[in-house]
């Protein structure tokens, strides 16, 4: 392509309401522009990053024997009534009322839709497994759109959807899945990692999300530095300490701590560290009127969606009221312990681990040091109640956890029989009964993976794209063709034959002076960079710079063709 | 593709509701299914198709130096108040209203946004001119969605829009677009048509419709047999007979008509044939309370649009009461005629070439025979007034017209200044001053030639597809290969063979009855089939059938890449 022929709209400024790196540098590199909250038009040096995504994802679709289709984007809310969600789904449904008055609403996803076709279409387990994607557009009313397209309302998103006669088969397809999904992020060149995730509220059986890693992650991810073992930080179990707790070295103490309530205070004024402080939270109880203790370490936090599963406490996870407190400890919060009290007490199994702890003494202003388990109070009943932290052992026993924050963009899920028993989608099995059919549904933002991309890949000057779907591969300026007549022509020569190589290429012949070219090729991204000048020409050289390193180098105008394609594969 | 992999949903009865050949057949063949009124679902042998002729149009617009973009398919109402479309678009446009009750609408076109982006991103004549297009779901909420994706509600569509900085910029693009269009429907396969259009109420300058023809078609076209002269009849010529009237021969007599008030009763009850009578009519003239008799063949029909543009003429065109008929001519409609009349009267080219004519009398129940121009009543005021019919001189002086039924799939029209003028969307000109941007408009309904090429190809066994959009170019079909293992073997090998050649096949290899196999085939219209069984290893020979002409053949098995491949060349 010859960038005279292309749209480059590239910004100097920082737009001052893009609150992220690559909501900011799709704004300033022209890819995308803002049309109303949360909708954006890809200009063309944007599409053709999402293009080249899209094509990875077809491709890897297609090779792992899923079905492409398009379903509409406008639903009827007949469907949406059927499985439910109609009342659900709640504000982020974008609800549409026709010329006759019937209610339909824009796709958010596709379940009920691709449900429908399959209880029509499948009538035999004969037919089953199968699998069907589509790449399309979607919409979500979100209340505050922003990030650009991190969290834009209208996206582009391949949702596929798979149906089958038992969980053998859904887990067959899942794990295809989760390989395809691999391959996608690894081919696109991302940084990325599979991770454990909630199955939440949909009550499916397993469930996976990918996250490309990027400091401005929405979400924290543990994953072992010596293993493949990565879960979402709420998720990822807090294994049990090895070994033995060491022995009560000290006597228990009752020691006065006015207007002492946190850990960090209790810490200072006691000069002891957060470790060996016991923090105390009452929830509300399973039973009705109940309430539970649960005992953490100091510097741990409580992990709500552990806590709640346990059967002792209610879901979802209540605080007990101030007077609550009161009335079961005989002390208001902050100056409450595990020591003496007649309700349940549940101890994190790092709590558990420490002996001469300091906790609230259940007297307001008073604390209790040198308290060990077994001795001052009963051996604990210990469960796991904390979110991991870094250093933590990995829960595969290979190596300790790191935490960093990572950008959901893909999502498998075993919806398992959720929307199939609603809609009725039922098969003939091998013996002629009707059977429901079980379901697992696979997505990937494809909007959102280039956005990751950039998140993961930028400097100062800009973008710094993955090669795989970098807008050109190589970009050539000329310089100062406007003065040099044989610049101009090798230039165009050189164009010429790495197009014909089959080489993603943009000349730059829009006659900039090159520091202006330089300064747009790099905010833009380009990872290979081709200068052509008179002096180089004189000793038949080309100059040549890394987007991603930064290194430059010179070789001889002949080899141009061979040496890109080295530095393409 | 394999067969088995693929989701082949045939069906053997028409569906009740399917009212015209392709969304009989799109149905039956599994192309699509229907969601919703007017929403359809595109299963993947349907997909493939629409991909096809997606990717050719791409191809086409970007060799024509077209830039794809993609814009929201959810627009803000504030645009469309801009360009004054919010109110005048009427219930088609699907409007939508958000969370925070803000008024938007699913784009059914993109002036708008287009126009939009381009007043913010566009600064000089030097970027100028510019095309934008882009290949998008777009929405009409039709009162009566009906055949199929012909008049769908939700439908993909390919726009684009030129910017340019005067008139002659905005021809060279539009020619530009017009050869790229021909080159796009040529290349899928079609027998198509492009037609003079009326540019309506939108006030533009140019414009050509690109139809499909086809018995099915809803516009009649007027086409010259010995040119490419096209028009749609309402806007071809109908060009004043050559040489000279024939001489009266005939006294004006007055004859009681009683009862006979149309032509065909006036033509029949005088023995007179149509041709030679003259039917009066009676419209609202330009000037307030003024009426204009119109005068036509009795075997022409009156064209309005062209009626309603004579000075003379009320726009839009109205009859005149019955009452203003017998106040201006002293007679009943069905007695009225030109003779004596003191209003103006307006005489259409063919009908001021008739001698010796019949018409009425302007006294009830009374016609007036032998009456002729120039002597009976004033010679005429002509002008063209009429729909042209077959057997018309061609208006390009080259050959006569013929009439044909056309499906509109494509439509490229000359804007000129009405959006960019609303919206304010100027550059500075060569000279430094604001200039309003002059706008061209080219779109194409993809889902819609995908339907359209069915309309023109099919046959009772069912569709019957242009190579270059077939959903697959080959079907290869072995014999009994659950009961032949060495038919498997080679039919596998050849299979394999032909995706090697990059030759676009699919292997049956469902196991159906082989009657079976083919019925699917020919309604799914693959072009070329071949058949291998047991008794065609014995021999070394492969049986092909081609679906369009139905040719059976017989080849040698080692010739099968090179006989497919001239085939298909």
């Amino acid at each position: 392509m010859r960038a005279s022929n292309l749209l480059i709209s590239t910004l100097k400024e920082t737009p001052a309401d893009a609150e992220i790196v690559s909501h900011q540098l799709m704004l300033r590199a022209g890819l995308i522009r803002r049309l109303a909250s949360g909708l954006y038009t890809w200009l063309p040096m944007g599409l053709k990053v999402l293009r080249k995504t899209e094509a990875i994802i077809r491709d890897e679709m297609d090779k792992a024997g899923a079905q492409e289709v398009l379903m509409p984007s406008v639903q009827p809310s007949e469907l949406w009534q059927e499985s439910q969600r109609w009342e659900k789904y709640g504000p982020e449904l974008l609800r549409i009322t026709d010329r006759h008055q019937r209610e339909f609403c824009y796709g958010p996803t596709h379940e009920e839709v691709i449900t429908d076709l399959v209880r029509q279409e499948i009538r035999s387990y004969k037919q089953l497994p199968i699998n069907f994607y589509q790449i399309q557009t979607k919409f979500r009313d979100e209340i505050r759109p922003r990030f650009g397209l991190m969290r834009a309302r209208e996206f582009l998103m391949k949702d596929a959807y798979s149906f089958h006669l038992d969980h053998a088969s859904l887990q067959q397809t899942y794990d295809d899945m989760f390989a395809a999904y691999s391959r996608i992020f690894s081919r696109i060149g991302l940084d990325f990692r599979p991770v454990q995730a909630d199955t939440g509220s949909i009550g499916g059986n397993a469930s996976h999300e990918f996250h490309v890693l990027a400091s401005s992650g929405e979400d924290a991810i543990a994953f072992s530095d010596q293993s493949d073992y990565a879960a979402n930080v709420e998720l990822a179990e807090a294994i049990a300490p090895a070994g033995q707790r060491a022995a009560a070295a000290e006597t228990m103490t009752t020691v006065e701590t006015p207007q002492q309530h946190t850990i960090d205070d209790v810490s200072q004024f006691l000069n002891k560290p957060a470790t060996q402080c016991l923090k105390t939270l009452l929830v509300e109880g399973a039973e009705e009127d109940s309430v539970v203790a649960l005992v953490l370490r100091g510097d741990h936090d409580l992990n709500e969606i552990k806590a709640e599963k346990h059967p002792l406490v209610a879901e979802p996870l209540t605080f007990a009221t101030p007077e609550k407190v009161l009335e079961s400890c005989g002390a208001n919060i902050g100056s409450i312990g595990p020591v003496g009290l007649t309700i349940p007490v549940l101890v994190d199994h790092a709590a558990a681990f420490v002996s001469d702890f300091v906790c609230g003494a259940n007297d307001d202003d008073k604390h209790l040091t040198g308290v060990n388990w077994g001795r001052d109070l009963a051996e604990p009943d210990t469960a796991d109640l904390r979110n991991v932290v870094a250093g933590d052992p990995s829960p595969d026993g290979q190596g300790t956890l790191d935490i960093a924050r990572g950008i959901e963009v893909g999502h498998i899920f075993q919806l398992g029989e959720n929307y199939s028993s609603k809609l009725n989608a039922v098969v003939l099995n091998e013996t002629g009964k009707s059977q429901v059919i079980t379901m697992g549904c696979y997505g990937i933002g494809v909007s959102r993976v280039v956005a990751a991309a950039i998140e993961q890949n930028n400097d100062d000057r800009g973008i710094i794209w993955p090669e795989a779907i970098a807008p050109y591969q190589v970009v050539l300026v000329p310089v100062n063709a406007h003065k040099s007549v044989r610049v101009k022509q090798k230039a165009e020569e050189i164009y010429q034959q790495l197009q014909a190589a089959g080489i993603d290429v943009l000349l730059d012949d829009r006659g900039l002076r090159p520091g202006v070219a330089f300064a747009d090729m790099e905010l833009i991204g380009i990872p290979h960079r081709l200068i052509l000048g008179e002096r180089g020409l004189d000793n038949g050289m080309i100059e040549y710079k890394s987007r991603r390193t930064g290194e430059g180098d010179e070789f001889p105008i002949e080899s141009v063709i061979e040496t890109i394609k080295q530095k393409l594969s």
